[in-house]
């Protein structure tokens, strides 16, 4: 056929760009088995899948049967590997009301926060200038937390509240406030040091923890 | 009173690092006057407060009354300046049953699309091998859509759906690949020749899309 | 000899940071076989030689006898591993009176192109405004086509063009517009729905490109 | 004189490339007035001198006459503005016997210390594990601390202890622990709740601290 | 027309995101008045054409009418706004039998050299082994010279010679080895110290390079 | 015990974020046997202890009974590897009366340098004016010098010196000038034609710093 003849150069023309099956430039779904400084490196794109690119974790919410009355579903490269080196993470939290995720930072990342579900009163606080940015969050609006800083989300309201966070890396990490200082052997004296916190309280925050030391 | 005094230090101790009220390095909310390489200069911070980082244009579904039965609600950084130079910005998506979010792609950023009403039908192509990657999405679940690939969104649910996007970058950018190629004044002659679309398509979807030339 | 002695410290000196045979911070020639979200790991840097600098295949043109009347070779990574995290990489174009590198964009790189013989109407499609900025460029002239967005390279002049192009990033991906909606199995009726184009079109292209579905 | 016509070159060849006086791609030499995402636009080039690039507040101690027996002179970016853009930044501690440094993090930075005189206990707590990495430093003794995550230093020897901190960005930005929750108006009720410290507790702390809510 | 009602979407769709006149995401034509760390700020996107992006000055040589029988036009940042921020720049080397582009590196790109015309002897040396990888390249072949590294172009063929350079910054910078020595008023006797030069070499390249001191 | 239970949510709460012992994060400690483009794969991070944080080797001065009075001993990523891809290297230098560190660059870092011991005259040379910035530093004075720029040490006092010099990158590359230039098989005529130094003093200083060719 003549016209197929005529337009069939896309093939031919970057026959040399295209096609090759054993690396991909657009994406790196993560073999969890080795990591670099900047993520995992990657599955064999021939046995890439679109089910790569789908987390369905978050359909459900997490046991929120804790004083804490709160969950949290992390989607980040380790759950979900398709996001390798592509710069976002996800997680969906619960929380009951009177309920909240603990006051953390993500030590690699900026986090934001969607309200799928009732409300939720979030914040911040600054380094630079400790001002603490407090805001109470109806359904569908979006908070962001700038990388590293202190921030915490409690439902202040009478419905189950679900938000849905985004982070700006696949691996944002994070680190628990009271978690860090009570919930391991991180040594008493040094946390009265360090902290102010004076030692009855250290006592009991750390049995109630897990923590020792 | 002794103990307070003996617990004043961190004041002290930092006042040199903390409390500058002309300057804050843990966020830049963009003052949208002055544009550089990666974002805007920064409104003064001691002008910003909580408002600043929240977003509230997402409560709503855009006008889905057109011909796509579809609307998008952007929140990058032109519409929600905290986002500035955060790494992160977001978008409400909302798609009537037999509606669709035209294929585009982000020149800046990858998105990750979270289903919070309705199901979606999503996908993207692969510049590498030009595989196509398509999933019918149910609520809750998240696809990604790596940087700088053509992808699209499709409702082919009998349900309103609504998707909240999330970018890595606070300015993804947008290109629309019918609207690039139709939509302006885009010679015909080089979309004939740079697309292998025939000269009566173009002309019909120049006239259909706004363009001229 | 005295002044030997006298000089020789650089040797002695700096032996704890240079010649270490086992690593080279200077460079990372990829070794193909294990991908990172950054390129590649890098090649024993005892068995690079100069030729891992250099690139010979530019030398000559592709093959354009094709209806596009055009050929591209790469110098990507894959092609030329020296170049693995330097950030550049390489391409030659060539097209014959009336020809063209279809409409297209690299999803990770910027590229320049460089007019080494003829002349090459060229251009790229903005997404922020939908602009078109197109201009013929003469022997010797220079373009830039912004990372991400769709652009082109048309012959309009009566001697064969050679373009040399060079890219921000040893992984500039490619994704042409049309070899992505028609060359492969992307379903029709969700081609038509996120194009606007045409069953008819859809079809007739699906056939002239290779697609299927 | 014919040899000096012969070696003049460099100054011919190079002219357009050098010599510039109105900018200088070498360094970035802040402008403290405005602030951009990734630090301030340039002071004037031809105004800048050596001293630009000298910084000289770490000769002597900060004053450590406080309950923390410690101080911190920081040499980032808005004290040592030649440091802008080049990716560092300088402070020094100083530790009376008994004095700590107290429980904070850097948002943007990993920190490095160097124990200049005296010994130093030091550690961070990792938020991948909940591992804390505590060791006692000697004098010439570094430490490195991950970037975001808690870390302290605190004096267990007997000796003034000084240490010299680099820091991986000319804006590390710092969020002490204990005055980020105690030291400023965040309500207590939200303290308690996202914290698990008790209200007797959190009281006692704001007073301390400075706080109030 | 109905028809066109029915195809007109997208402008209704997406008008919230496109069509902004006052920016532009998509690139960052400098505004040369103002320098941040990673560029310049913006000109007005409304006054950008295609002739921002298109840069003319390497259509003829340099004068090489010197010494070294060579001539640089650089197509940096400041002599190509257009480029800003995207990460690319371009220079012409001419250098005719016998001449040479002098020992030099670009202390913030990597080069990329394509022969256009004759043949050029280059090379660079690695830091980390002291090894010196050196190659004659015929024309159309290119060589890469990894970021910060000294590198050299002679010409030891009998034709004038073309290179096109290619960097991986829009602001490369570049530092001539014996310029920077000799060319300035750097101390003789801080030179012979930190080069091993000795005083009467020091003084007659001084003399010959319009250097003082 | 009601009020263990009560507090004991944060484990439960994120268990699934948490305690994962067969990845981190938060830090990768280099397993020297595989290099990426940005440092090397980690380390397993179940075998990282607090030793993995700490370097000891710039306790001591390194040898400086050779000519040029001076010693460097590094703490890059290859000697201290828990500082991969952290963004930051240390050295110790120590320089006798009359001593040196030759004239150098890091290709892909800024240094910074603290005077701990004795005083340093210090410099280096913009590649964007030439000018050389010089500046005599007293104990406890700082100064920085740009990536890539060439910069020198040299004990002008009268007492040994001790400088600590951080790095904005943990392999920050080294290239003596001298060393690059005289120390390895750089052809002499392509020495001569590329730096202006005479065949005399090429031959001379091959001969003193282990040259050939």
């Amino acid at each position: 056929m003549t016209s197929r003849r005529h337009y069939i150069f896309p093939t031919l023309l970057l026959s040399t760009i295209l096609l090759s099956p054993t690396h991909a430039a657009d994406f790196c779904v993560a073999d969890l088995t080795t990591q670099t400084t900047s993520g995992y490196t990657c599955k064999n794109p021939t046995n890439v899948t679109a089910d790569d690119f789908v987390f369905t974790a978050l359909v459900h919410s997490g046991n929120t049967s804790n004083t804490n009355k709160a969950s949290a579903v992390p989607g980040f490269v380790q759950q979900f590997p398709g996001l390798n080196g592509l710069g976002l993470a996800v997680a969906r939290a619960d929380i009951e009301p009177g309920g909240a995720i603990p006051l953390h930072s993500h030590p690699a990342a900026t986090e934001m926060i969607y309200v799928a579900e009732g409300s939720i009163t979030a914040g911040f606080i600054s380094g630079a200038s400790n001002v603490v940015y407090v805001k109470k969050l109806n359904k569908g609006e979006v908070m962001v937390f700038p990388r590293g800083l202190f921030h915490f989300q409690v439902n202040t309201g009478k419905e189950h509240a679900v938000g849905i966070a985004s982070f700006s890396d696949s691996e944002p990490g994070v680190q628990l406030v009271s978690l860090a200082i009570f919930g391991n052997d991180f040594p008493s004296f040094l946390v009265e040091k360090t902290t102010s916190i004076d030692e009855a309280e250290v006592k009991k925050l750390k049995a109630l923890l897990g923590g020792s030391g």
